[in-house]
């Protein structure tokens, strides 16, 4: 992506790109449920929940069905919301392949075979629709081996060397590299994020071709090298539970937490907010009383608060406006990362919400082998259905309740998850508001 | 500041602003010394170790001039390297003067009477001349002065009102504001944000018209109403020393540390590089030789690394070059934040780096009472000059050994500061390299 592109893409005023020649329409992304769920079952706990008139259908993994490192896994639908669910998963075994040198310091497929193996688990958390999340479940793990496979020679050399072919041109090439610091996790960690952009303009094209909308948040975990990575672009979240801890892995992306890169951003290209916008941020938006009076605001460059004197042009619509879950982004949009929303538009006008938001992730990378886990630590991911209605603290006491004398049992998690969700979710649930409790949905995987 | 004024001061091919007419050309800014030294000495000491060849001036406040909060002080000027120290200071009381409201609802300034106080500690440290630092060191306490009286309501209220006047527009604004999580202490930070900036502005016009030149990193303290605001906007660094912990106050801004905001304004605006250099950061820089092979680099979205093939524009001097205390920003300037720099130009070229440089602070807030501080515990404010030299741990280490014993003299902390750090610094010195020697230079305030 170049700054050409940025702006010929979004901007208004310049130069077109040459329009595409019409290719055939490629048919609809088709709607599925994670592979690993064919022949699911709801699970023996949940069973006295679902007789509830207020229960929701949930599945988890066949029992005969064992998920990498026996991880647990369950999803609610919210059939109040939508007609499909929205979410989806995915998980395997992740084939990094070596492919050798030739003499022309080349790769040459000569020797694709399987060289390092980790494992993959991710969630995506679909708006507008599950074709985004049906592809990124389809698709991500894919670019992300492929990027792996770029890097290989990096990843198992004790430092990656300057030059991927191991030729030192410099003798001191080596000490570069030691000097900023640059080991085998950082070639991970740029996969990860190359990856996630790949994947994203891949969405991006099916999508355009099949004429079909959407998006969807992104939360990785990939095992690899005795190392676990986690990668977020979206406001789902992952924690580490063990016996006296609890460690958050992610940190959510919506446009709360990152108001001043999306705030900056309009600063920079005011055309992105066509005038119907005011980038300022105020308590509440401002309406005509408020004129002439000194309120607080503040802009993308303040952290702080201070007042100003209302003009005419604050009592624009806000970039960012509402507080907490009903914080949006240009009034459509409760994330700012994620994949697609290629085509996404504030409603009856031409602005898009495309340009404020990145799909790269934020990867933590934890040292499995320094931190000497346990057998009953685990990983929990889940989207912000079940975050938002569960704190992790009540996660973790759930995970700690449900998992004594269960290790053996590879649906053990499952299992527990289901039952458990259910049974906490609709209590938990009417904590919040009226609209909070129309989309509360939930999707955990669980590894351990 | 706006998009528009962004881009016809920095880009070329913009309508360039209408031309000033010429006034009377200000006298330059004369060279002085922090007012506090009036009458200074060197320290009884360091009288032994300034009889040694290698030793330098060391100056600190005279024995009869107490600082607030007994604060102690010492700078070391740094003769081989430029003629006047280029550094400054200033620390002082800070009256905040409440106006009242009059019928009209706007400011009469019928009683500008004391209404808060507090203090108000300073270290500037200057390149490219003096001129910017001594211009801080007598403005930016004026700045912050203003900024706090223009929102002083908001300061005393129990949380600030949504609007300054505490005209309730409409019933649930405590609500909004309260949601929003703004208080008091908000509009510290905002009011050091905004005082950064206003001080920014005046260097520029000032230096302007007297036709000088230069920049200066700024790290501030301010005592308010029982907190502890710790400002800071470049490489210098404030930590607490207590007993039992050493507390880091503030983060340093260089062009390392700021690396992605840096790239993603050069990808945003390839313009401000005039073709001269290449965004990517390399482990070094690249020659004819790596051209067509893959090597180790990251772009602006990026905190891992990746490779990539090298071509002709990755040949070209690296935006940020180099590791440590040698990086350098357009291979100019060490740091990314401070004041001043308007005319700062890359060597024989008329590529800019003020639009790089930010003049915002991070602010750190300390609830002095919260924390229950102790007579003991002591608060170092110190250029790059000191830190490249000692660190945290050693500083620490000097303090908790030359103040028991000395708590009632307001001068201990400016005597041991002195001798200590004199004698300490070039020992520690000496672990760096010949350009690290050359440039050392240590000012410190220590707060108490």
């Amino acid at each position: 992506m170049s700054a050409g592109w940025f702006r010929r893409r979004f901007l208004p005023g310049e130069p077109l790109p040459a329009p595409r020649p019409p290719g055939p329409r490629a048919s609809p992304v088709p709607y599925q449920r994670p592979r690993f769920l064919r022949g699911s079952c709801s699970s023996p706990g949940a069973a006295e929940a679902s007789r509830r008139p207020d229960s929701r259908p949930v599945r988890s993994p066949a029992r005969g069905r064992a998920l990498p490192w026996n991880a647990g896994y369950a999803e609610i639908i919210n059939a109040e919301k939508s007609e499909f669910n929205e979410d989806q998963a995915a998980c395997g075994k992740l084939c990094i392949r070596r492919c050798e040198f030739g003499a022309e310091e080349e790769w040459l497929t000569l020797c694709p075979e399987e060289f390092l193996t980790g494992h993959y688990w991710a969630l995506f958390d679909g708006h507008g629709g599950p074709a985004a999340a049906i592809l990124a479940a389809n698709t991500l793990h894919s670019c992300l081996r492929r990027q792996l496979e770029a890097v290989v020679e990096g990843l198992v050399a004790t430092r990656p060397p300057m030059h991927l072919s191991g030729r030192c041109i410099c003798p001191s090439d080596p000490q570069f590299v030691e000097e900023k610091g640059i080991k085998a996790e950082d070639l991970v960690i740029g996969a990860l994020e190359s990856a996630f952009q790949e994947c994203d303009e891949v969405i991006g094209r099916e999508l355009e071709a099949s004429g079909q909308v959407g998006g969807c948040t992104a939360l990785v975990a990939v095992s690899l090298q005795g190392k676990l990575y986690v990668a977020n672009a979206g406001d789902s979240r992952a924690i580490l539970v063990r016996r006296d801890e609890i460690r958050p892995l992610s940190s959510e992306f919506t446009p709360e937490t990152e108001r001043q890169r999306i705030q900056q951003l309009a600063f920079v290209y005011p055309e992105l907010l066509a005038g119907e916008f005011t980038r300022l941020e105020f308590p509440r938006r401002l309406k005509g009383d408020d004129l002439g009076q000194k309120v607080l605001f503040r802009d993308h460059h303040m952290r702080g608060w201070s007042y100003k004197r209302v003009d005419k042009s604050d009592l624009k619509y806000p970039l960012i406006h509402g507080q907490g879950r009903q914080a949006r982004l240009l009034g459509t949009l409760a994330v700012s990362r994620g994949l697609g929303d290629h085509q996404l538009r504030v409603l009856d006008t031409n602005i898009q919400l495309k340009p404020f938001l990145l799909s790269v992730p934020q990867v933590t990378v934890l040292d499995v082998d320094q931190l000497e886990l346990q057998e009953d630590d685990v990983v929990v991911m889940a989207t912000d259905g079940l975050w938002d209605v569960l704190s992790n603290e009540q996660v973790a006491w759930l995970v700690r309740s449900f998992l004594p004398g269960n290790q053996e049992d590879p649906h053990s998690l499952s299992a527990g998850w289901s039952s458990q969700v259910l049974e906490a979710g609709p209590d938990a649930d009417t904590q919040h508001t009226g609209e909070g409790r129309r989309s509360h949905r939930g999707r955990a995987g669980v590894l351990r």
